[in-house]
């Protein structure tokens, strides 16, 4: 394969298994749980921070293992990457991730297509959403500056936690947010939240990337598209 | 003891203390979870990842810490291995992973030598089986070629991952699949479900080869059949 | 930025983070536990040691990733830190921490400004911050000497341990204690409360500090006032 | 302090946290766990194996961290200890322990001292025993040869696993099943019961030492008494 199609190549199949693991997890949980919403989410959490940990330390030093829209955005805001390179890596995270969802329902005989009707919006999940991604971002940034062998196990565990402390679980990425809304099972969201969603996940990784950059002045810049090694 | 014999100890080991943790978590899990099966299945999946990290550094030196004849398959197939070392450690692999299983009863004061009775079958049951082994044989040849020293973590979090996102609970493993099937516990399948099980597992290895392979053209190739260190 | 300015500002942001993350997810856990408590402590001790994994990670080498002014007064008190720097220390992490209680209730939609109606009394919870508090600092100190790259990983499981082996859940922290009083959720504690465990967690602290310079004489000192990395 | 008394003073440390983790973390667990016994173990494991992990990568560099007299048994075995001083360990760790389970009671608010009434009996808790200290022993010893820096990780996810594979719970350890005697908790175990515990524990360690020294014939030798670094 040519760099570029490697690149794209990897971003497909992680932004894909991601979502596999997103959505096919919260089928699993919600189904065998009982009831209890609190041990559904740690058992559809638990599975989203593994996963991330291993797609990014094997797919890192391939493509950077964006897998999100707005990292992608923030590499290039950073001028990372070029314009071309960032928007194909939008387009493929967003392509393969609804496929990650297809593939999930077929694992679990649901049916392939579906919409989600779960509602997610209000100011709480605004913030949130905003909240999220802003730290998701932070810690790319500043991990990467400061022990880029870090960089898998920190996405896995601040993932692991925005779960929980946002009001929104932490979707944090516009591929997986649209993806999710192919979904009606524990991880859906209706398809008319999603832009709001996204907006508020843009405009926190921009913030991200201004304060990563005031708080590394004077520190070793870090070293571009390929944060995960 | 000389190297083929230490390799295969190895192996033996492994995959016997593999199937009792699998095995023996889930008649614990089971019996104490009071008919909540995500708390039983959770409580299966933690010591299954944990033990896998720990067998797989401290056997990977010795015999590349398979204890999967579908790994062992795959690196075969990648001619990492000789056909006649392949079968032995296939053999092996499937012979301690029911001695596994017999412990696991013994250490439960449970009849030693049980057959299972549930169904494990189906469309969504075969396809989970195909993406659980093709994601687990990726993740260990893309992981080798990354950091190497981060394939005992990657394949314990993958498979943690795995028992939620796929729909058959991630067997990925012919030997785990006929060990399991000796018992009529949490973790059992019926004998007859056994065998299309494993066939999509095998595809799901090759697969996986065929894809790592282009997906690293052009980097540096992995070192042979020992990949865990 | 100059450097004392960035040290604050890690400070800060990690203070408020680690709030968030306490106050956010125990708000989340208890709202979906359906009542059984030990769910709803799992589900807030998980993020809160993945959080603390993640902000060391990332500030240690900025700022020394305290977050704490019991940490704050250890290191003074070896002299590793002059008293301006440890009370400009204290003073942004009790005001950032208020800050990431607020954002979370903010996050849930909740009243922002809150008083904890909580008793956290009686001689078990002051041993039990003695403990935590005594445990954490010693778990600095020597980890710093033995091996200063598992700070990160070290406080983040210590804290998870110790949020079950204390009978207070281990505030082990000044500005978290101060800034939980402002939350009447799962993380809450009554303001009238907060003196008591403060002179609790500063006194094992300074133990924390003799026991540790005792048990590593002889061996190489550790570096000063950065210890995460 | 002088170098033994050093070292000494580190497994007293050591042990003394530990069974307050285990005991304490078992109080904390049964009392919220609304009577899902699976619930509460999970609550015991975690902070259990994460325990371990702080203790021996900060005390390994200073005693070896064994806080358990089976380890010291094995290493006495191999002849990496003189017998003077496997026997301070043993007295250090076993009284340390009792310490340790006084310390939970008192944090916990409950009677300082107490005998424990809970059977743990029969063959399938001496075989659990057996099975369990030898993969303890057996990962120790080979972890040390294979990858030194991974046994505090090791160790942890071994005794995460084996709380839940093992009939027992997997004590594993002398020291700690005489002071779980001591406590008429969650994780006690009648006084009448912990000879045969010990005698199981033992043997199999001894058989650990014996299959590692097999095992690793040809391989570098590991290097003595203080394996955790």
């Amino acid at each position: 394969m040519t760099t570029l199609t490697r690149r794209l190549a990897a971003e497909a199949v992680g932004t894909a298994f991601l979502l596999a693991a997103v959505v096919g997890s919260g089928i699993m949980a919600e189904k065998l749980a009982g009831g209890n919403v609190a041990v559904a989410l740690l058992c559809n959490t638990i599975p989203t921070g593994a996963i991330l940990y291993v797609l990014i330390t094997m797919l890192g030093p391939i493509s950077g293992a964006h897998f999100n829209p707005a990292v992608t955005a923030g590499f290039w805001l950073r001028r990372d990457m070029t314009s071309g390179d960032a928007m194909a890596y939008a387009g493929v995270q967003v392509a393969a991730g609804i496929v990650g969802v297809l593939l999930a329902h077929a694992m679990f005989d649901l049916d392939v297509l579906q919409m989600s009707l779960k509602v997610r919006s209000g100011a709480g999940q605004w913030i949130s959403e905003g909240v999220a991604t802003f730290g998701l971002m932070l810690t790319i940034l500043l991990t990467i500056a400061a022990r880029p062998n870090a960089v898998a196990t920190s996405v896995a565990l601040y993932i692991t936690s925005a779960y929980w402390f946002t009001a929104s679980t932490s979707f944090a990425n516009p591929a997986v947010t649209i993806a999710r809304a192919f979904s009606d099972t524990f991880a859906g969201i209706r398809l008319a939240d999603v832009p709001s969603f996204i907006v508020m996940q843009l405009a926190g990784a921009a913030l991200a990337v201004y304060l990563a950059r005031a708080m590394l002045i004077g520190s070793a810049k870090a070293s571009g598209p390929e944060p995960a090694e």
